[in-house]
């Protein structure tokens, strides 16, 4: 560590240095790219996507690139037609939803900048040789200053971030190029070039191996509700198994994997808000009901916070409290599961019921076992973790069946098929199976509406 | 609502309707014009820095293209002195750590695509008329494969996003224009330009009322504790204060300011990142110590689950252990925002040591009240709530306490000030003043270094 005194008051030339070092590899340059090349193997192997989306990339640049080789077709646009290449580069994005957003964002935003640019031009000429270019610096200025601050609304920002920069880039570009150069033919040039830009990358997003954001989205929140199945119906088992000194219930229980569900908040608002833009695909409508989505996820999060805090508790065995404990974290974390699965295939699930009515029981059976007196003799300190763990535990039952409700809310809007065929000859009208087709989720009359 | 028959069949005339619905306004436009003026208004008076970027940016703006009109400048630079406007545009962040760290990344990339796209066009020649076009077809598709996928690794994606963008555009730029015009000329235009125009951008963005993440970052967690301090300060209170029926605690608690706290991990981590760009400014160093700050938000992240937990227990009186758990959550409360203040000024805390050891002074008469028999007489399952939120409360004393322990080493490391004139009169070598200079933040003893 170097001395305190040093850090201070460190000089110009030291800014430099430890800028360089900032920038450049701290490491030996070749371990560096070594381990580089590891990470990026292992990225391509865990989403293969990530691979094809770079090669999509690539074949989009050689389909633009043929335009500007083709002479005849734009000689006209001479070094303009490099725009095509550029707006490639901008707008393909990994899902379907983020390119047809930024794609649909740059052509509007460009249409519109080229018109307002063209009238600023003309209103600019008035003012002669003299006024032209003052009139056009300040008109650049207002629509730079007016625009930027436009962009830190949060309702622009979400959808039109993209646009807002693209309208400032555009109209920057023509009123200060019509200052020298031919306005109309720039201004057609550029649109024309960000529109087969765009349409380039919008069609090879679509046509080659489309990733819809739509259906990252449903993955995710379906993966984080496994994420919790997954360990609360571990969580019974290992925390009432037999303990061992010194070993905190943190390192004891297998890799916590809920911890991402934590902090998805801000990339499950995102992905709803791109998901938008898409057509319909696959197993989804377009106008898919997202927001549903975000309300899942969101109860998903309630139910992350009170695992979190049910992770803090002391290591204690109560033995006497173990089986119904063990029950409602197994069988709210199979709900989960369920749930988790039902939505991954979107069919309508049916055996989550049967499991939150288990749990519930358990719940039941655990508040009689505390109402009969267990803990005489104990003293109440040393009860406090138990019972908070009871606590939580009762709590989640609450939150797990408040999370059915808004999946089976969402099959219902989404039209999730219903398991019916393979229960059916099971057990005809029970109550777990949804009609495709009701639209308010608390009916449970069965339709006879199969596939 | 439409009918569900109507949303799973839609034609290909529906999607356009309903994309430009998505696209536009969906109120009137005069009432939609009238709200976002409101809204901006509000932006503006809220936070103020906003509207002086946006000035900023349109002064940035016209120093560049000062640069355009004046013709012996760029006379030689032709349409290409655009690229400098552009610069700016790309360049100019709301603070100085992301202009810098955009500008370095946009001037480096640039460069170092400028000469491989050169040694790429050399390269090329020697395969003659026809061979050349298909070589540079082939290595604009390697580069833009390569790089893109690049982007996706997170240690590139965290600092050289943009740096990597910057490259693909401007090789595919060099490579392609090669063909066709004077390339050295071109890699040099662009070089210049955006030299300039990133100048030109950090010099607006460091000279005019600059905007410091890094100082943003020190407030957001400052910010956040004080947020959780307020909370608990006013949770006892309210908690054990007259029950009201068919209120529950969620509804009767004040304004729940926390709750974001549970969701800043991701913009902290951003703001840590560019704050490493940026130089010595106001009252932070160059290589200010940004990792500790990410400690003490990922503790506060932690506190905040926990109080998250507390919130959802049922709103109960338990009269007897009333005044020890207001005492623990109003002086984990006080310490808190002590904690929080010291920050912001950034002042070694001379209170917060009290008021901790205050909370576990009110947690030892708590458990001793529990010791005691407090409940004997009562159901155990009616304690339950009651019990967990002791728990709760217990385990806030510790998350409190290592925060302060976070937040003094911070101190430590950041060199600051200490309150020794004010405290001095009152106790000299008092065990919570720090020394300015000292390394270990748990030394205590007592330099005669102030202001």
């Amino acid at each position: 560590m170097s001395s305190p005194a040093h850090e201070i008051n460190p000089g110009p030339f030291s800014y430099g240095r430890q800028w360089l070092k900032a920038l450049l590899p701290s490491k030996t340059l070749n371990n560096r790219v070594v381990e580089l090349a590891r990470k990026a193997k292992n990225l391509g192997k865990d989403d293969p996507r990530k691979v094809v989306h770079s090669l999509k990339v690539a074949l989009a640049l050689t389909l633009v690139s043929l335009f500007y080789y083709f002479k005849p077709l734009c000689n006209g646009f001479g070094v303009n037609a490099i725009w095509a290449v550029l707006t490639v580069i901008f707008v393909l994005e990994f899902s379907v939803g983020a390119t047809l957003g930024k794609g649909l964002n740059r052509m509007l935003a460009t249409l519109l900048a080229a018109a307002l640019g063209i009238g600023a031009h003309n209103l600019a000429i008035i003012f002669g040789k003299t006024g032209e270019p003052i009139l056009l610096s300040f008109l650049v200025s207002v629509v730079g200053a007016s625009f930027t601050f436009l962009r830190f609304l949060p309702e622009m920002k979400v959808k039109y971030d993209f646009g807002l920069m693209v309208f400032i880039l555009t109209f920057c570009l023509i009123s200060i190029l019509s200052y020298r150069e031919e306005l109309l033919i720039i201004a057609l040039q550029r649109l024309l070039t960000i529109v087969v830009g765009s349409c380039a990358a919008i069609f090879v997003s679509i046509i080659i191996f489309p990733v819809c954001i739509g259906e990252d989205l449903h993955n995710l929140v379906a993966v984080n509700l496994e994420k919790l199945g997954t360990f609360l119906e571990g969580f019974g088992a290992e925390y009432f198994s037999v303990p061992q000194e010194g070993v905190s219930i943190q390192e004891k229980l297998f890799p916590r994997r809920y911890k991402s569900v934590l902090t998805s908040q801000e990339s499950e608002e995102n992905m709803a808000s791109l998901a938008t833009w898409e057509p319909r695909h696959g197993r989804f409508r377009f106008r898919h009901p997202w927001k549903q989505h975000r309300k899942v996820g969101d109860l998903t999060r309630e139910c992350a916070y009170k695992i979190e805090a049910l992770n803090s508790y002391p290591f204690e065995i109560r033995s006497r409290i173990q089986e119904p404990c063990t029950m409602i974290s197994l069988e709210t974390g199979k709900a989960l599961k369920d749930l988790a699965s039902a939505m991954q295939e979107m069919v309508q699930s049916t055996s989550v019921d049967s499991h939150i009515s288990n749990s519930k029981i358990a719940a039941e059976n655990l508040k009689a076992l505390i109402k009969s007196g267990l803990w005489e003799g104990v003293e109440l300190l040393e009860t406090i973790p138990a019972t908070a763990v009871v606590s939580v535990l009762l709590d989640l039952v609450v939150c797990t069946e408040k999370i059915a409700e808004v999946v089976h809310q969402l099959a219902s809007l989404a039209h999730f098929k219903s398991n019916m065929t393979a229960e059916r000859s099971q057990s005809i009208g029970r109550s777990t199976i949804r009609p495709m087709s009701s639209i308010d989720p608390r009916e449970n009359h069965v339709i006879n509406i199969v596939e």
